[in-house]
Order: structure tokens, then sequence, then C-alpha cells
């Protein structure tokens, strides 16, 4: 994996790069829309590419390994030949997941036991066998097996987390060594940071994290529920101590206005299901507001789903008619809603990339933030 | 509307023509897929025409008027307008729904009264009003009001039953002739034979039907549970009596080989849950037999969803990646294989035509008969 730094903005931290791998070109701040079991959900890979058009998209670890199993990735080829997707991939540890699904989970120095969300049989991750599943999976970029500390937590819970994950990084890293990639193309490790909201936690994770020299890193444990001033904070910190030449990965974050301050904070890489999520529950998100598209008001509002055209479903359908399908429960509506939500996030990280080039971030970032902060 | 038939099989009833409409031509014999509530389920409106490509889709009347209703479709200047499809449309009379979906539903002389399966609000549906929302719904061909019976029927239900059907067909007309079109562009009226499954009511059904001279002729009351050779009976007793000069339309009609058997039989347009219900249940329909992508012996079957490549799901997706997406439940499965069953409806009914054009039919009617009647 290769990173360019293309430009940094003179009045913020914002950065414009472009990471090379195998898989293609990813030019950054990038958003990654969430596949997580192989499938952007309602969304064909055809319209994925063609239409959202993502350099990259990310894969959950802790779904593929239940469904379909690692062992069908292998036969497959690998999960970019299973799903029929080209361009690069990340996947998580799966360590989010754990902790948010399963019922049943139990952490110890040695590893995760959980039990299935699905059909409630026992699984036990660790850093090592999350490496071996990571690589079976064969992604472009995956990542370091680490505890996401809820919000809030105790400083001596986030302390003694954050240790661990340092310890099970050191595991992460020596049994990649020993694990050759499957199938002819590397693999970029990244690292997270963790630390809760506490900045001297953050700090000495940064420390440690940048320590490692990784061609990437990433901060996790946030997006978590903690006020967004919080989170921008921890951001800073953390960005202030990772190393300026490799990409920085904010995971699960998060709102259009939380992109883009954190891009003016120095992040590249961004990855949430909310554009995804919220489209299925008929919110939309634009340039100018969100929109609650199951709203009445909407009933007879026959101009385009958005007007600005960003993907083929904003001028091809009406407002009325996606608040029908919405209303029908036909499923069509949860389809265009999250090709639009997603076209649209896509379209603020390259407009985002475009302003960094062009040297008026702030001013665009500061507007937009005013712009999109309502509902329609 | 004007319908020309260029080629008559001569060892069969089977007919290639086409119907010329304000909305375009449509060729004949034509499947035309269900558009239950302004929504083909899961497909955009760009794959329909597109990918799968017919001519002409069906809508619902039950389904429109509860849901968007029809004041929504007025201000929206018709349905097509409202769901962007700019080519043909047909809708039923919502009989069929009434009397299927209803919990509660009283036919008399007058009409049917019934309760919402969405609300259980009251409503009244007569010929007179169903050809009123029928216009204000605004499709090319819009349906007679009837009663569809059920399969077994006594003799003397179905006979009083189809002599009410006429009565109101009487009705129909005259009301159609006070009703003006509400768009601009003509909307042909297609009357329904019934009679059950009793080939003497047949045969005085289509009498009736034939003596009213309308633009085409619907068959109704068959594919209610009849075994298909009963069907198959009745589809001749009635062709023979129903005008060579006029499209014929069998509602709701059923598997691929039931429609190249009643193709050979004399009719020339069907419509059909069939292709995209069960797509969302896992069954497929391909030119060698049916697929049950559940199955577990699809798990890591890497070849395409149909060699065959008639939509771009065929080629684009493997077994082993579809079977996944049902045992996920992701809903990108049940989109993919609406669009493979939709396709190969299509193409089906393209392929008769052409060897209907071409002469030698029957011979590949059979094969493909032959051929479809397996389990993959
Ligand atoms: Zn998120
Ligand atoms: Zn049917």
């Amino acid at each position: 994996m290769k990173f360019t730094l293309h430009d940094t903005d003179s009045q913020s931290k914002a950065r414009a790069g472009t990471i090379t791998t195998f898989h293609g070109v990813i030019e950054t701040p990038i958003f990654m829309p969430v596949g997580t079991v192989a499938s952007v959900k309602g969304v064909h890979q055809r319209e994925l590419k063609q239409d959202i058009d993502p350099d990259i998209i990310l894969g959950n670890t802790y779904h593929l390994f239940l469904r379909p199993k690692t062992h069908i990735l292998r036969e497959a080829g690998g999960l970019h030949k299973f799903m029929g997707w080209d361009r690069n991939i990340l996947t998580d540890s799966g360590g989010y997941q754990v902790y948010s699904l399963s019922a049943n989970r139990k952490i110890k120095e040695e590893g995760v036991k959980f039990k299935s969300h699905i059909d409630g049989s026992m699984h036990f991750f660790t850093p090592e066998n999350v490496m071996e599943i990571q690589r079976t999976i064969g992604a472009d970029i995956i990542m370091a097996f680490d505890e996401c500390t809820p919000y809030p937590c105790e400083y001596t819970y986030a302390e003694r987390s954050m240790k661990m994950t340092h310890r099970w990084l050191d595991r992460c890293l020596a049994h990649l060594e020993k694990t050759p990639v499957e199938y002819g193309f590397d693999q970029a490790f990244f690292p997270i940071v963790q630390g809760s909201t506490f900045k001297d936690l953050r700090k000495r994770s940064a420390e440690y994290i940048a320590n490692v020299d990784a061609e990437g890193n990433a901060i996790g444990g946030l997006s978590v529920g903690e006020p967004a001033e919080e989170m921008y904070e921890m951001t800073e910190v953390v960005c202030a101590i990772l190393p300026q030449d490799k990409p920085r990965y904010l995971m699960g974050v998060g709102t259009p206005i939380n992109i883009l301050e954190n891009i003016a904070l120095g992040i590249d890489m961004f990855d949430c299901v909310m554009p995804t999520r919220n489209a299925r529950n008929g919110m939309l998100f634009t340039a100018h507001g969100t929109i609650n598209i199951k709203n009445k008001k909407w009933e007879n509002d026959f101009s385009p789903v958005d007007g600005m055209g960003i993907t083929f479903v904003d001028l091809e359908y009406s407002k009325a008619y996606l608040r029908h399908l919405f209303a029908a429960n036909e499923y069509l509506g949860k389809q265009i809603a999250t090709i639009h939500n997603l076209g649209f996030y896509l379209w603020l990280v390259r407009e985002a990339r475009k302003h960094i080039l062009k040297g008026d971030f702030m001013e665009w970032k500061n507007k937009m933030v005013k712009q999109m902060d309502k509902r329609l």
C-alpha cells in the first residue's frame, strides 16, 4: 500500500491524498459504504460501482465469519471474487460487533468468547485467529483486534482496556508475520487507537500506535454515544500524534457534519452504517438538510427526490413516489433511499477533496455544516 | 389501440402480433410483470426498462386505490407519471384482490363491500366506480369489474356469478361512455370471460363477451387451483369463440410451462406474480428447470446464477453468492432472483414469438416444456 499526501489545507488539518493498492487507487478523504455480510444492503454491485462509485467498501469480519463462513470465502478465492467487487475492501476485526451484537461475550486476556447472534453457537476470537480470518477474507486493508470501550466508561476500565488492546496489537503483529497472504496481493494492516474520551489515554494510545509504524492508523471507540464535541477533541489530540504520512481512519463516523468536522481535523477515511441504516428508515441526507420521507408533507410533492441529481434515483423518482413506497412498505423505497444517501456521502467527501485541493475547504465546510444542520 | 396479427402458427393456435397504443408497441405474446402498488417489488424502473425490457406492466387497482389513493394519482397526472414508467400499463379491476385479500367482503348485485386488508376501513366497489378509478389511474388497458369464482365451484354458483359478471360488464360499458379519459390518451377496455371450469358456461360467457366487440378480451377465473389440464381445456374452448383479430389475455397465468401451452392455444397476453413472488422465496426459473437457491447444494457452486446470461444478474453473481444472500436474509438476494425470473419470463415470450414467426413454434415449445419440467 502506498499513501501520497497531495495537499494539506492551510486553515485546517484537512488533507487530500491517494492510497494505492493492488485493487486500485483510493482518493482521500473517503467514505467507505458498509457491506456488512458481503452486500451493501439493497444495492446491486453494478449500482455501487457505477452510480455511487466508492473506491473502497467495508466488510464486517464478525458477520462474514458467521455467514457465509471463512471456508466458503476461501473456496471462492476471497471476498472480492465471492461478491463480485474488484475495487478495494477493508475489513474490521470483528471486535465491535462481538461487543454490540453478541448477547453473551466474555473478554479475557486471551481473547473474546462469544455467542453467535444468529444461532447461539459459541465462538472464540483472539488476536491470532482474527488475523487468520482476515487473511482468508482477503481484504486490501485489515484491522487490529481491539476492545472498543462503551460510552460512558470509567477511567480505570478505559486504561486497563487500552493496555490490553496494545498487547493484543503486539500479538496481531507477531501473528501476521507468520501468516502469509492467501490470494497473492498485499494486505495493509491498521492498528487502532483506543482510550475512550480521556485525553491522556488517547495520547498514550496514539503514541503506542504511532510507534508501530503501520501503513495506516485508525481511531476506534468513538461515535459510541459521546457528544460530538468530545469526539472532535479526541480526534484532534490523536491526529497531532499519528504520523502525517500515513492515512488516518476514524471508525464508525458519522453524520455528514461529523465527517466534515473530522476531515478538518486531519481524518482521511470514514465508515458508518448511518447512510444505509437511516435510509431504510426513510431518512435522507441532502446538502440542504435531512428529510424524513415518511412525513405526510411529501405526499403530493412531485418534485424530484433531490434536485441536485447526484445519482439516478434523485431525478428519476419524486418525493411523493418515494413517500408512497415507504407508506406501502415497498422495498424499492429502501433501495432508492440507500442509493441516494450513499451517493450523497460520496459526493460530500469528493467535494471536500476538491475544496482542499482548491484551497477554500474551511469556507466551504462552514457553509455546508450550517446548510446541512436543518430538517426539511 | 390497434392490434395487428402478423402470423398464426400452422401446427397450433399460437399467434404473433403487435398492440399499438399511445405509450408504444407491445409485441405479443407478452408477459406483463406485476407492479402491484406502483412498483415491481425490489426492481428499479431503470432495471425494469433496460434489463427486463417488457413493453407493458400491470398495476393492481385494489392496491392503488388503497395506497397512494386515487386523488394522489390524479394530482401526479396518472400512474405513468407517478411511478416514472413511460411504457404501457394495464390495470386489473380490483375484483380478484377484493376476493382474495379482504377478510370481509359482501358481494351483491350492486357491487362489493369490502374491508381494507391494511387498515380495516370499509369500501364499496361497483362496476361504475371501478371504471372511474381506472380512468384516474390512467392505464392504457383497463379491465371490466367481474367476480372471479374460486376453485372448486358449484355449477349453480358459477352460472349465477357468470351472469352477474355479464350484467356488471354492461354497466361498465355504459358508465365508461359517460366517463371521459383524464390524461388525453385513449384507454382500451377488455371484458372478462368467466364460467369456472364448466365448458358450457365458458362457451356462453365467451359468446357474450365476443358480442361486446371490445378492443381486446380476457379470460379470468383460471389459475385459481384447478389442474393445468382443466385450465388448458377452458382456454381452448374460449379461444375458439373469441375473435381472432383481437388480443386475448389470460389473467394470472402462470408457470413458464403454462405460458407456452396457453400460447399454443391462442393466448397473447399473460400476467402472474409467480416469477416475482417465487423469486423472493429463492425459486429461480431457468430454461433447464427450476432452482431452489436456498438449497445447501449451491453453497460452494461458484458458477454464474444462469449461464444463459439473459440479464446482468445472471453472469455477475454466482449461485453460491446468491445462496449466501438468501441464507443471510439479505434483500439483495430477492432483488437478484426477481430480475433473473422476470428476465427469463420475458426471454421466454420473446423466444416464443420468434419461433412462431419462424414457423417452428411447436417443435421448440415441446422441447422447452420437457426441458423446463425439472428441478435442478
Ligand atoms: Zn456510525
Ligand atoms: Zn398467477
